[in-house]
């Protein structure tokens, strides 16, 4: 196997009460990116399609987390790999752009490799992406993108992914607002400090979350997307962000927050009439914004990143 | 049925990462209550063995839930209700034993009356019993004293309880220095507000915690058997709780705790050897401080208050 083609998806974390570890996995909206052998050796990347992006290696996330993996490798490697990045999700999204260039490129040369990796090894290299493209090696969007479903990042260090289950008629819709929140905006609204109250109205939810998970609960998994912490105030750089949570709950969504650190908004919906309906109340709200937008609807990827062609 | 005589368990609440929601029933500690129907309206605590507590019914915790379960009451009632309360339980201890008070005498009236209330109402009135004793309705000991196993307490306001799944094969072990911590000293030790980190890290904790239990993962259990927020305070007020935690662990206890706001420390175990191998090192540090201690063995109580005699 000398070539492979992937899809790397898009992901939602920050999910609510799952600030900084809960994350899924989307499965129509994401990335594809083709890896090959190479006679040179080292990483190149070779062709980005779609966004203007960096071709230097130490300079893209795809291309640092190659390295790292590449570092990793126990054997010497006589060839070397090309990257062609084929991109659909933009960056600065909120859902997860650098994650999925950093783990697909790590699934697909772990896998031309003939695996000697396993799935938290590869998010431990996608993380090296992260750390490059927000200064962090935040691992809460590559583990859904490469385990699939909702993961819940117990710790990073050492790093501990939890897969958790998913529900089976659960819909995701995406609006992405076509505006730029500073990284450094979007940090500095976070409280260093939370009431010890509100805190524990947060564990309290992530924990029925994750019973609701279990119980294929729809209702409870409803009540129990509440985010007492974060959402109150990053929600302020998100326009008409009460409006649409308002109108998509109307609607009959399970529930509505802040895709990773925003701008995109996020709500869960069970099946696809209410999503659709949940698509179509949206768009309303943001058609008089007079704001750009993307909407996405997907069902959730329990695979994680996928192979196309190989 | 007129009389019936019930076992009202011990519990443990705020166990590590699930401060103020998570508790857990026992089964071999508690205390022992008879309720029957008397031809004297309302309620009458006529015996109280064990302990020295007050026979007005409305200055203890049994006589305001009971009292509580028939202001709900939708039928006149041309009878009233009798208490003996068989204390084993101390007051004060951490335990619950305001709580097994509260939900033992509810649960028997319940019973009585041909169970014209839920066990999440029963809840409700217990909370009462709750308010006298520490001034706040708390939930997270009766819960567990009516629903058995672990539960989680989601929301106060609406009260919503949540069973969770045990493990078949765990002990607590719980020693009760017989010191005195007042409540206004363990609550004055909690902080008001703690770090996003912290609590991030907990609920990271509780999440993780809820899907051990249901994949019946010991391993991921013990892990997540963590407290970033209270414990560090409140170990202090504890003489030898370091030592207490430390030695259980490496004498294999899966996690090492303090029982509601204390004194009492608990550790969870996997099987019976491990269990008294805990017990015994646990009192070697206690026998050491020439401190009185209490320690019990006790297997999850499934199923909560129990009936002996009906």
């Amino acid at each position: 196997m000398n070539e492979i083609k992937i899809f790397a998806p898009a992901t939602v974390a920050n999910i609510s009460c799952g600030f900084d570890v809960l994350g899924c996995c989307l499965d129509s909206i994401g990335d594809e990116m083709i890896v090959r052998k190479s006679a040179d050796k080292g990483v190149k990347i070779t062709k980005i399609v779609g966004e203007i992006l960096p071709f230097e290696t130490e300079k893209n996330v795809a291309g640092v987390a190659a390295t790292a993996l590449l570092e990793k490798l126990k054997t010497k490697l006589d060839f070397g790999f090309e990257i062609e990045i084929y991109k659909n999700i933009k960056p600065g999204s909120g859902i997860g752009s650098s994650a999925a260039s950093a783990a697909g490129v790590v699934f697909a040369m772990n896998k031309l490799l003939g695996e000697p990796f396993s799935k938290l090894e590869l998010v431990e290299f996608s993380r090296e992406g992260e750390r490059l493209a927000c200064g962090s090696p935040i691992a809460d969007n590559v583990a859904p993108a490469l385990f699939g479903g909702f993961t819940l990042v117990k710790s990073t260090n050492p790093l501990k992914v939890i897969e958790l289950p998913t529900l089976p008629d659960l819909y995701a819709i995406i609006i992405h607002p076509q505006i730029e929140i500073k990284t450094s905006d979007s940090r500095a609204v976070l409280p260093n400090t939370v009431s010890l109250e509100d805190a524990t109205k947060q564990w309290a939810n992530l924990g029925s979350l994750v019973h609701a998970l279990h119980m294929k609960n729809y209702e409870l998994f409803s009540e129990s997307l509440v985010d007492f912490i974060v959402e109150p105030h990053r929600s302020k750089l998100i326009p008409d962000f009460d409006k649409v949570k308002q109108k998509s709950i109307q609607a009959g969504a399970l529930g509505c927050g802040i895709s990773g650190s925003g701008p995109s908004i996020f709500t869960f919906c069970k099946g696809m009439q209410i999503a659709d309906n949940v698509t179509n109340v949206i768009s309303e709200v943001y058609n008089k914004t007079q704001i750009p937008y993307h909407m996405y609807s997907s069902k959730i990827n329990t695979q994680g990143v996928k192979i196309l062609v190989i």
